[in-house]
């Protein structure tokens, strides 16, 4: 089948850097589903893993954010039929979404939301899951329409993939969010649920509490944790949560935390994979998050999409777009894989 | 009225180092209520803030656990009337439990357990505050009997002041507990709801797995985090908690923490006091427990008592014994101020 790979690290500007290549179609665990894929994005961690990539002879697949349709199903599966168009985000820990047909365990995975075209449906599950798990599994958020009165978060880099999403599902938890972004984009955050736009460029602190707040009960910082992590302590109330999802390799001042009593939590939403530990709760994530887009309390965020194909040529543009950074919201490739696509 | 204070950070062999004075009998603020002390018990911190005190020319009165009669109160007080015996730990903010009359702001006390004498209650609210608070209201357990089936915790250091009412709080609410100590003290680990002591000699991550753990779903670290630090985090689950209460000048590994989507959850209980924030729910964490300590759910720490007179011989005896760190539950001083009490 078609596929598109990486042998090696190389500049997104080198034709090599993606490629178009043939595999082996998949063969099922027993827990698998195997889909056609029809539209995927790309997020950081995919320039990453690709940029960081050793030398390999077997093409290094990447793609976690996928919608298609359930062509076959493994022996021990429950959830899904053929037919069945779903969507996912999966692991890093096998072939991602780049290639005409993809084996992932149905416990990641739930049926894609009806009212969202295909394109605008890959955009959500990676960030939305990272979004959802960020604020209702690690930060103790209540999770239900306006179940936390009162109650104030602020979103460092309220405009990348997962702020976009994380302000519209705190907004609709019942939050009011503040989020920082350049002021071009203040739009944009006020379309995802944000109350009060702040400016990136300037001091937080003065902001913040210019706006009323003397704390917040909660903070997350999407973007540079050591840069922002002085004011955010501050700001974040005695007993309140800090949200991370950047690692960091800075030394960080653990007495600002423990004086407030404050908890550090940090998400990644590869972890339930990697460990095979509760799998299952991030199939249910995603149907939730379907059933708020169907319900017109969540919509994509995508922004940008390149629908000639899936191909390596229009997965380069798209991992070029990503890597620039200054794209507001989510850049999906759709399309059918070039050439015949054998089962 | 007498008090017991530093005027400098000395040895605690030194007979300097805690003196009785005299001092006037505090005024009191609108919330105050002013308690007649009865019984006090020596924490960590009064030897730390001991030692580490600054020349003053005003005695620096220490002691943040007490039992007493409100004798009066303050002109916007709700919760109390003259004649009620209360427990509380206070602020490090204001003069604490070692003098005759104590000013404490009334959000943060409730009335103490009427199954204990002055002398067991005494040894508790600083202890059980940070436990409940850390459990109930940082790391996310249900506060409820049994409420959480089927979760595992890991105490590490299980012995002492905090450990030995974290365990039982954890028993009640459903916890599996694992803890360590030294093997001597597995019979009072056992006594405080521990239901499997691991010896801290010993290699925790094989001793954990030895029990038929994979994970546990928390775990908390009440004694040097950086030695600690690299086993906890392959303990626990994915998407689980740590807690700390000992702060750390050390640099932490994040990157263990994001690959697991851990969060790192610190306790501090003057947290609340020192930054006026929810200082009510301190004192409804304390009315909790003392339905809990009345209902057997939970019993005193207290493991020796100095009884002769709150005096500063005998609160140099507390120290001590205290800063040589191997005392197994708590030391409580009680009996009456020495001299003739002024109102």
């Amino acid at each position: 089948m078609k596929a598109i790979g990486s042998f090696k690290g190389e500049p997104i500007t080198d034709s090599d850097s993606l490629v178009d290549v043939e595999v082996p179609t998949p063969d099922l665990a027993e827990h698998d589903v195997l889909v056609e894929v029809k539209a995927v994005s790309v997020n950081p961690v995919d320039t990453k893993l690709r940029a960081g990539a050793p030398s390999q002879k077997e093409p290094l697949i990447l793609g976690f954010d996928a919608v298609g349709i359930v062509v076959k199903t493994g022996s021990n599966t429950t959830k899904f039929s053929k037919g069945d168009r779903v969507w996912y985000s999966g692991t890093t820990k096998r072939p991602g979404s780049n290639e005409a047909y993809q084996a992932v365990d149905e416990r990641l995975v739930a049926k894609a939301p009806r009212s969202l075209t295909d394109e605008a449906a890959a955009a959500m599950p990676l960030t939305s899951i990272t979004a959802y798990e960020l604020l209702f599994e690690k930060m103790g958020a209540n999770f239900g329409q306006l179940a936390n009165p009162g109650k104030t978060l602020l979103i460092v880099n309220g405009a990348g993939g997962v702020g976009s999403v994380l302000s519209q599902l705190a907004k609709w938890a019942g939050f009011t969010v503040i989020a920082t972004a350049s002021p071009a984009n203040f739009d944009w955050l006020r379309a995802n649920g944000v109350d009060q736009p702040i400016d990136y460029h300037d001091d937080l602190e003065t902001q913040v509490q210019g706006l009323g707040h003397h704390f917040v009960d909660a903070a997350v910082i999407l973007y540079d944790v050591p840069s922002y992590y002085d004011a955010v302590t501050k700001l974040v109330a005695p007993g309140g949560h800090i949200g991370a999802i950047v690692g960091t390799q800075a030394k960080l001042n653990m007495e600002q935390l423990k004086s407030k009593s404050l908890s550090l939590d940090w998400e990644y939403m590869f972890a339930k994979g990697d460990f095979d530990f509760r799998m299952e709760t991030q199939g249910e994530a995603l149907r939730q998050i379907a059933q708020l887009v169907d319900n017109n309390f969540v919509h994509t965020t995508l922004s940008r999409t390149i629908d000639s194909g899936l191909n390596a040529k229009n997965l380069r543009e798209a991992h070029q777009v990503v890597e620039e950074g200054h794209v507001v919201g989510k850049v999906v490739v759709s399309g059918p894989f070039n050439g015949q696509v054998n089962e």
